[in-house]
Formats: structure tokens, sequence, C-alpha cells
């Protein structure tokens, strides 16, 4: 915001340096938006960045100025996704409640954020897609939700709100269910993103088998 | 096999034409074989023929002569898994016994083809990778072994042996969690694919909340 003892303001046409801050955030945002969309539309490979810049009606170049180049882009639209998954279990984590309540509560986000742009692209994007220094710390960002996901199942184990269980592959076996609607899951569906998710995690709480 | 008849069997070097038949049969075998692990290691770009070809110490060219280019070589990969899904949606549909044993029996049978070579393709494989003609077909058998598992969970709502659920998204379910395998499962790893194969799906079966 412009200080109100700025001469310029509040009608000048040059922007003082928090509106200039604040405008390349936006247009980073816009086109990092614009390129997981397409990344996720069309896959990493068949998707290029003079297209990305032309569905915002900007040149290649202000791509390479904002975010750098391809492979860059891709890591910062997965980082974007990780962060998100990250604040999900810190926010899950410090519910108050049962074991089983902090896991429902994560595991609905964790389906939610897989749904969404940024989320998406983290489960589509494979190992191989990012050079192999992004793709460590791909590996560990993703280890480390998984970590949090396997915190919160022996919480629940410890409290006897969950199942004993091998931890690690309950682990997987719920992230792999939640991380399938990033394929499937379609906005114009006849269920919203929160309904799939909740709904989701009912039926892995609950079994197939009727209680 | 030569009939016994056949004046140069059996010491001929000249194969005949069931010989030739089988040889030919091995060849794209092993081509195929190559070639998919090849595109799950490293992704489907960044797979070469000339590079799956050297695997074999042969040359591109024999690849076009056995299967055509990349794009035919990848749907022949992922038709292989498909037909393995649809083999085993049939086997375990005709088993007797309640519907859960039946869709017990299918899922087992799912997550083991999705941790082998060619069912870890068809997972590995996005629509967007293949031609708009393969996709359609890619996706049509798809959706015949998703039809074939809401099939197996009707009969089970019926005879009471699944609880009650939104078929399609139970489905989904299940076989996200089940896809999942075929981005983590290593054969070096503490448990066998068929361990992991039943774990998971018992794990799916009871639910995460204690019974």
């Amino acid at each position: 915001m412009a200080s109100p003892a700025d001469p310029l303001s509040p009608t000048s046409p040059f922007p003082d340096r928090a509106q200039r801050q604040a405008n390349r955030a936006a247009k980073r945002e816009a086109l990092l938006l614009a390129a997981v969309r397409m990344f996720n539309e069309r896959g990493f490979h068949d998707t290029s960045l003079d297209e990305v810049a032309a569905s915002l009606g900007v040149s290649k170049p202000t791509i390479y100025h904002y975010l750098g180049n391809k492979d860059q882009v891709l890591l910062e639209c997965v980082l974007i996704g990780l962060d998100q998954l990250r604040e999900a279990a810190a926010i899950a984590s410090a519910r108050p409640g049962r074991g089983i309540d902090r896991l429902r509560d994560f595991l609905i986000r964790y389906a939610r954020i897989n749904m969404d742009d940024f989320g998406r692209c983290v489960i589509r994007t494979g190992d191989e897609a990012l050079s192999p220094e992004s793709a460590t710390r791909f590996r560990a960002l993703k280890r480390e939700i998984d970590s949090a996901l396997r915190d919160l199942i022996v919480a629940g184990i410890a409290d006897g709100s969950v199942a004993p269980a091998d931890t690690r592959l309950l682990a997987f076996t719920l992230a792999g269910a939640l991380n399938w609607p990033a394929r499937w899951f379609a906005a114009d569906g006849p269920l919203s993103a929160q309904q799939v998710a909740e709904q989701m995690v009912d039926l892995l709480v609950a079994g197939v088998a009727p209680r």
C-alpha cells in the first residue's frame, strides 16, 4: 500500500515499490496457473511455453522472465502443490480430538488438494519428468507428507481410534485411493470436490465389509 | 510342432511354418517386454526405440518390423495389460461364493497385475500419451474393467456381503488405492507383490476404524 505521506499517492500512474511487488506476484501467479492447467490437461511433454504464454496474450520471454525455463516452471508448480499438502498436514495435526478425527481431517484436505490444479500436478508428475536434482527434492517433500500421514495413523492406533495395521502400507493405501481423483475428477461432474473427498474418506474409514 | 511326416524333421536347420511363427512370437514378446520396462522406468517420452533395440542387441528397424512405431508399441503394451485385467475380472466373476469373495479375488489379481510390467504401463500411461483414436480405445477398455468391478460390488451389496455404498465412488476408491503400487512397488522391497496385494485388499475390506 502507498504511504499516506507519499506525494504521488493516491492518483499517481507510477506504482510504488509495494505495488510493483504485488503486481509482479500477481503476474507470476497467473502464469503458473495457466501453465499448471495446461500441464494437467495435455501432459508436461506436450505443453509448450509458447502456448502457455499465448493463452495469457504474452510471449515466451515473459514466462522466462517471471518463472524460468519449462523445467523450472514444472518444479515451481509441484512445489506449490506440496506446500498446500504440508499446510494441510500441519492444520490437521494441530486439531484437538482423537487420532481418527485428525486423520480424517487430513485425508479430506489431501483429497481436495489433489483435485485442485497444483495438487493434481504433484500427482501427475513422475520423477522422470524432473531433473535429477529436482526429482530428489520432489521425493524428499513427498516423503514429508507421507511421514505426516503415518504419524497421524500411529496416533490413531495409539488412542484406539484406528485399527492396528502396517502403518506404511495403510498410508500408501489411503494416499493411493485419494491420489486417483487427480486423474478422474471433473469439476462439472455430479459431486463437488468436497463431496467426493468426504465420501471417499468415509468409505476408507468404514471399509467394504458391512459393520 | 513339426509334423512327424515332415522329411526335414527333426534335425533340419530350416524351421517349418509353426517354428517360424513361434520364433516370431517370441521375438515380439521380448521386444515388448524390453520396451515396457524402459517406458515404466524412464517414462514414455524419455524412451527411444533405439535404446530399446540396443538393450536386446538389435536395431530400431527390427522393432518397426515386429511392432511398428513408438506409439504403436505403447498401445500394444497397454492392450496387453488391459487384457490381463479383463482376464482377472472374468476369472473372479466366475468363482463361486459370496460377492465379497469374488470382489476380493478380483481386487487381489488387479493389484498384482498393476505391480507387473504391462499393468504398470496401463497405470502410468495418460490418455495424452496416445493418439486420439488409441486414447478412445484405451478409455473404452478401462471402462470395461471398471464396469466389471462395479458388477462385483453390486453383487456383493445384493447378497449383503458388501456394505451399501455409491458403487461408482467405491469402485474408484478401491481401484485408485490398488493402482498406486504401480508407482511405488519395488520387487526387492520387504513384501512380495502377492503380500502387498493381499494386505492392501484386507485393509480396504476392513476399513481404518476398529471393528
